[in-house]
């Protein structure tokens, strides 16, 4: 199952806002195509989204025709444009910034050599990103025990990722195992990324999963229903507090609380160790349509109710038992530990 | 703002299952009518469903033209019938028991004068709903201070109740008394009562309120932006540990971990002394449709997803700051202090 596909120099992407009902594979026609197709999540999922814009760019620049000097101009704008389409996730801005830093290192060459530099560029993170999957599937499915019941929130898998996923990857290769898990995804309102995506990728998987509403985890929870949650990142500070999509805070709450371990998936570029802890976090806020209506098709509340919408919260460490990551668990105290492993 | 009108020896409810969109009056035309109103949550909320089910009962006796003894056998059918529409909310067995305790004084008389005890003691269960609700509203302002934020779970308004509301009519009260309040409702997955019903209500009665997904009352918390939570409740055990809509203990949870006061507000009749904790009280499983869709009208998972629908939860004495009552706020050791004040 792959989300995004790059061939003859185009890159095509699922657009994950007609999932489940279809399965529509969109061209990524431009800048302006690429950075709409972020910001409405049509493509979403911090890695993915590094992925994806690292190859948007290589397409950009690749139709470009002008001189060198306008070419560079227009691709630091193009970098800058691409930038702005979603402010939480880190692994956008760390795509990018690798992009740009080898357009930098080649800018003495001329165009054709420059544009043959992004493209290594841009596959080499798409490639790399599918063996981060699959180590941290391989760190992660050692947390796993047979028979275990597994939460999720939101998607963290193969629609997340160019590769298998990050807490999805976990439960992949702990099915591989033979573990015989069941996992419960969170449906993930407002957009439904739980219940349109998760439970979509994980029943092509075969995965044994379990819909359930946010407001139902912490009920699971008492009821021995769930031993442990796997979710993935947006951003992670230097001190282990990690932004993810909005709920993973309350879902962390009621881990405590059950004394069930949280488990945060994600790769070395998730984390952004110029932070020293979540709180400079940048929270995006999403236009309050998404929560007045379901998918902008279905008015649920008054006309003109006036909403709040932030698309992601931060956890603070102290909630989270440890952090997966392709090179390997990271547990308290993150602060050290992180450096140690990642610094 | 009435939620059923009674008028000559007729019941109207407005068809919750409608709004906010329109405001549709249906008649309860018979036994089967009532029983349908009640499972499909077109009249819902716990003091509501006691009042409606008695009211129904006696429009059912009025229209019978059976000599006593079938008068009788059907009216005990009827009331065992109507008893299992809902199990979780207690109002309903409570309401019929006292319609059953009047046919059961009365049998002796002619069957024209157990329709007019019936009567009668509906009327009274109705009119002492409402106030029921004012006195909740009396007590529970007094916790409530100029420029309180407030979180909401569900709907505990005039919608759930004859009268003002439970955790509502603390809020009406409040605003009356020119505290300033601003009251953010949970929409309340699946069936959204929230954002259908809660911001209906408040809008109309000019309350600031801000709809949030549920998974966002953790994250509000966080930000500062929630002093106190009010919300209702379908079954109080003696311990104080209460069921209310599914989600409400994820909120305690939330509410706890940050040190924010958790109000229940109930009337007396929401009380079973007979359960000595909440682990006994028996929560409804709903059709999975609801979960795999929007109000049935729009599927936001894949065909065939399996979900779980637990439409209750119970949330712990020891979550509770205090259960704001008719007869008073009951504070901690609840046991004990349930006993004296309703024992």
């Amino acid at each position: 199952m792959v989300s995004i596909k790059f061939k003859n120099n185009k890159l095509f992407y699922i657009d994950q806002t007609m999932l489940p009902e279809k399965e529509v594979w969109r061209k990524c026609s431009g800048l302006s195509s690429g950075f709409r197709a972020i910001k409405d999540l049509e493509i979403r999922g911090a890695p993915l989204i590094g992925v994806f814009a690292a190859l948007c760019l290589y397409t950009v620049a690749n139709d470009l025709t002008f001189s060198k000097g306008r070419f560079l101009k227009y691709l630091d704008n193009a970098i800058n444009k691409l930038k702005s389409s979603r402010p939480t996730a880190v692994n956008l801005f760390w795509a990018l910034d690798r992009i740009k830093g080898v357009i930098d290192a080649n800018k003495n060459k001329d165009v054709a050599q420059i544009k043959k530099a992004i493209l290594k560029e841009a596959q080499a993170i798409c490639n790399e990103d599918v063996k981060l999957c699959h180590n941290m599937g391989e760190h992660g499915a050692k947390l796993v025990n047979k028979g275990d019941k597994l939460l999720t929130h939101c998607n963290a898998g193969s629609l997340a990722t160019a590769g298998s996923g990050t807490a999805l990857a976990v439960f992949y290769r702990a099915c591989a195992q033979g573990k015989k898990i069941k996992v419960y995804a969170d449906e993930t309102r407002p957009l439904l990324q739980g219940g349109r995506l998760t439970m979509w990728e994980l029943q092509k998987h075969k995965v044994d999963c379990t819909l359930i509403c946010d407001n139902m985890a912490a009920f699971m929870m008492q009821k021995g229903e769930i031993d442990k949650v796997f979710l993935g990142a947006d951003r992670i500070a230097a001190n282990g507090d990690a932004a993810n999509k909005i709920g993973t805070y309350s879902v962390a709450i009621s881990a405590k609380y059950h004394k069930i371990p949280f488990y945060v998936v994600a790769p070395f570029s998730t984390f952004d160790l110029t932070l020293k802890t979540g709180e400079s976090i940048p929270i995006e806020e999403r236009k309050p349509l998404e929560v007045q209506t379901v998918l902008g098709k279905m008015r649920i509340a008054p006309n003109n109710a006036k909403v709040r919408n932030p698309a992601f919260d931060v956890t603070p460490n102290k909630l989270i038992t440890a952090i997966v990551t392709d090179r390997g668990v990271i547990y308290p105290p993150f602060a050290k530990n992180i450096k140690k492993i990642l610094g």
